[in-house]
């Protein structure tokens, strides 16, 4: 039964919810492109288990057969104090920001045994996070020589798309990294190749509720005393998803808790060979478990997504009523101040 | 270059015109399942010129061998006055009413030969106009010996859309008639047999500009005096468009024109052999010419649309956000009207 709310956004939520799943589609086999592009059409994630499961990546990798083949080779590690890549964090006095990690050139053994080491034994005290994610088609770049084990394309979405994939990342760490609540403008082909990965998906007009802030960006640095501090850059503003939806907030006012409600976040783990497809500007956290070796491992694909047709443009009236409907509140509040 | 507008609505239409085409993609060649789903997920429109060139009604069908064919059978034929089925009309006390036509059984060469007569030696004055328009699968039923003409399904949109057509229509008229523009919850493959259609077509986000108003319904009735008048049915409303667009309105406001300004009219007009994919949920008026015969005739297929996923949700969001501004304007109207 539908209660009619008569806040626009709100009663979009309530249909979407009426008509859709709380869960996610699950196959038991790769779908084909016309299969793939239903979903597509849909802008609705699936998952395949086992789908990857033949991938010579599959099969093969492991600890000592990373090291072999990457044997000698320097690559992009992404330090943090807290596993928190690309995540909004409190900067030297308080404010918000958008933070990056500190980024820096490893021996890729070294890398390799920090995480391994830190996930077997336990995290020392305030021990620095690594995770290897640097998102710009690092496997067909820096980690080139474990390409091969991967197909070049995902033939389902290359063919269904008509294209082939923008970039193919390559993602390792340990259960200490977990990627913060973000869209990509990626249909995006996620396959997990060892340990587990834990997605929280929410669908782009759950935009109302992910309280979107334009932040500040800024870096981690090594302060040169082992640690890291976080250092603004100028002049670069970030819109971020600032709702953690595995937080309970305390404050949270009336009509954001009613709003937060019809959102249901979809929960889905990926295990090693499992392949998922994430849609569009669909909404995901991320975090991880490591293998009996102590790594997670996963590859993705990312296509670019089509802007022509209705689905772009609606998604960007969401979130300018969104705006809007929150420029009233800050409005409101400055005016009942200023009457005391 | 975009001017970014403070109404979310226009800047919504403004979007959608920045990224998508104002003229309609034409094909000359039917696609394949996987192309035509692409054209689902955009929820855009094709033409493909000569798309059914091929079909035994294209070569075939003509006044003589229909007269053959449907020999002794009698239709149901729309009859109006002025070829507005299925349209808004001012009833007798002025009202605007959405009005259907009156229907009744024919034998099928009469109804032939009237159309025929009246589209060559010009129609007499308010002589009235006749369309068989049932849109209730008619092709199937009180058509079937027609039917063996065309393909029992488009196998293009049957594999894409995974389910075969709800619906397969007939329509037969002259140049007399007109389809009043509205949208429909189906995918809508339009065939054309004899004759010319010209659409005006228009996407679902155009909603801001239809002027959709729940009129009261009513029919077309033979007054006994060789007219027509309107009979209001009791307690059955319809939600309709009223803008025709077509039409220079008087006394538009200024609010109005800003917006009918944003939406850009799609036309295409089919020639004999050519089909046309009209999504789910488009505005469409529909005119037609005749064939050196003096008869139009059209086949569609009609597929149930897809409520799942975020598209239909968000139409409905573009609606509740029109009606929503509609109820403001009224109440500013009332308010002021008070004032004086
Ligand atoms: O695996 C992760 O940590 C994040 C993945 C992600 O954000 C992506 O694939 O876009
Ligand atoms: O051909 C016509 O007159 C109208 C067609 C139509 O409205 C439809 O196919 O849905």
């Amino acid at each position: 039964m539908t209660f009619i709310h008569t806040d626009p956004l709100k009663s979009l939520l309530q249909t979407y919810n009426d008509l859709n799943s709380a869960s996610i589609t699950i196959l038991d086999e790769i779908p084909s492109p016309l299969e793939f592009m239903r979903f597509v059409a849909l802008n609705r994630p699936f998952a395949v288990r086992g789908g990857a499961a033949d991938w010579k990546a599959s099969r093969e990798w492991g600890v000592k057969k990373l090291k072999e083949v990457m044997s000698g080779m320097r690559v992009n590690v992404a330090v943090t104090p807290k596993g928190n890549a690309d995540s909004p964090a409190r900067g030297p006095n308080g404010d918000l920001l958008f933070v990056k990690p500190h980024e820096e050139e490893q021996d890729f053994t070294t890398f390799l045994d920090f995480i391994i080491t830190q996930e077997k034994n336990g995290r020392l005290p305030n021990q620095e996070i690594r995770y290897a994610q640097t998102q710009n088609d690092n496997l067909r770049n820096e980690y080139s020589p474990l390409y091969p084990s991967v197909p070049p394309t995902i033939p389902f979405s290359r063919i269904a798309l008509a294209h082939s994939p923008e970039a193919i990342n390559l993602w390792i760490g340990n259960s200490h990294s977990v990627t913060a609540l973000h869209k990509d403008n990626y249909e995006n082909i996620y396959v997990q190749i060892l340990g587990q990965k834990h997605f929280v998906l929410m669908p782009p007009l759950a935009y109302p509720c992910v309280k979107e802030r334009v932040l500040r960006s800024a870096n981690y640095v090594r302060d040169g005393k082992g640690g890291l501090e976080i250092k603004e850059e100028e002049g670069r503003d970030v819109p971020f998803a600032t709702w953690d939806p595995d937080v309970e907030e305390e404050g949270v006012g009336e009509e954001e808790r009613e709003m937060r409600e019809l959102v249901r976040p979809m929960r889905v783990t990926l295990e090693a060979g499992d392949m998922l497809y994430l849609p569009a500007l669909w909404y995901h956290k991320v975090s991880q478990s490591c293998n009996e070796e102590g790594i997670c491992c996963a590859v993705n694909y990312w296509h670019d997504m089509e802007f022509s047709g209705s689905f772009y443009p609606l998604c960007n009236l969401v979130r300018n009523l969104t705006l809007e409907k929150e420029r009233g509140k800050i409005a409101d509040k400055i005016a009942e101040q200023q009457k005391l």
